[in-house]
């Protein structure tokens, strides 16, 4: 999956995206660049898989190369890369530039509750068996600054039948940012 | 801000991340793609916004212009067009394509998640008063369909002292696929 050149260039797209947002060149000058994007983005769709990469597997990739939180294809995908511990937990680092912006300055809460949702659940996960959100609580503490080094963790922290509750917190400088809750199930094949 | 060219070159890269997500092109035209984004983003970015559309204000631009959810620059976003209805409440109509899949051919629950706390927070804001949450619950009833007509809505339920209270879901064919609940505060200034 490594020698995929599509992760190398959802990172230039990833740089695209926050030059689209921040550029002051000159209206000409974005038109011309949106003209040779449609016609890059044209050579890329001459075949392509017909719809969502967790659907329409294809070998040698990755079945989530295209998941929007660790998708290593995918340009939304800051990506983050989980770390599981050796207590069962998980942790992730990561920073969000300005493509991740809610209040001026600061990470949309959103975005916050997105990662959130994902690092919860990805210490339930079990191979071959993914687990769903049943339930998420969010509480915020504090803002979360963009550009920033940012820290993801949970656990489980208990287990009642089909259920399985998880904690886990963004924190930033080792402050807690926002806190989350939830409950996770396993949805039966 | 209609005419603002660089929103027309975010539906560019939004069908750039897609594509990116889902080619099968071979490896040298993949290389080449991405050689010739790199030079069309360093033409973007002679000269720049220095940092957060949000913080770095420039005449005749939108302050939301970058932001995640609703940012017409921001080529993350969907975007979300809210509209606010008489009764008070906020509702907006949007689908979702394969960049933002979690479960296969599904919507990731954290993209659900980053989209209710902007329609719930939506429904409280203020002109030139934004709310911040303070909590968000989410409940997961169903799986939300990518590339599928959704709608999400939320309305306030109950004001006490600084806090308000908001309910909301996101609905697909007249179903829930996932609710929430929030308190959202405003900021002393």
């Amino acid at each position: 999956m490594s020698d995929d050149p599509a992760i190398e260039l959802a990172g230039s797209v990833r740089r695209l995206i926050d030059a689209t947002i921040r550029t002051l060149a000159d209206d000409a000058t974005i038109r011309a660049v949106q003209s040779q994007i449609d016609s890059l983005t044209a050579q890329l769709t001459v075949e392509t898989i017909p719809g969502a990469v967790g659907v329409h597997h294809v070998a040698g990739f990755s079945r989530v190369a295209g998941n929007v939180i660790i998708g290593e294809r995918n340009a939304i995908a800051p990506p983050l890369t989980m770390h599981h511990r050796d207590d069962g937990g998980v942790a992730t680092d990561f920073a969000l530039g300005v493509a991740y912006e809610g209040p001026p300055g600061h990470v949309h809460g959103g975005v916050c509750a997105m990662i959130l949702d994902h690092v919860l659940g990805a210490a339930v996960h079990q191979p071959g068996r993914p687990a769903v959100t049943g339930t998420l609580t969010l509480r915020y503490r504090r803002p979360t600054p963009l550009d920033a080094a940012l820290r993801a963790e949970a656990r489980i922290r208990e287990t009642q039948g089909s259920k399985t509750f998880v904690e886990g917190f963004i924190t930033h400088g080792g402050e807690v940012t926002v806190e989350a809750d939830g409950i996770f199930l396993f949805p039966r094949r």
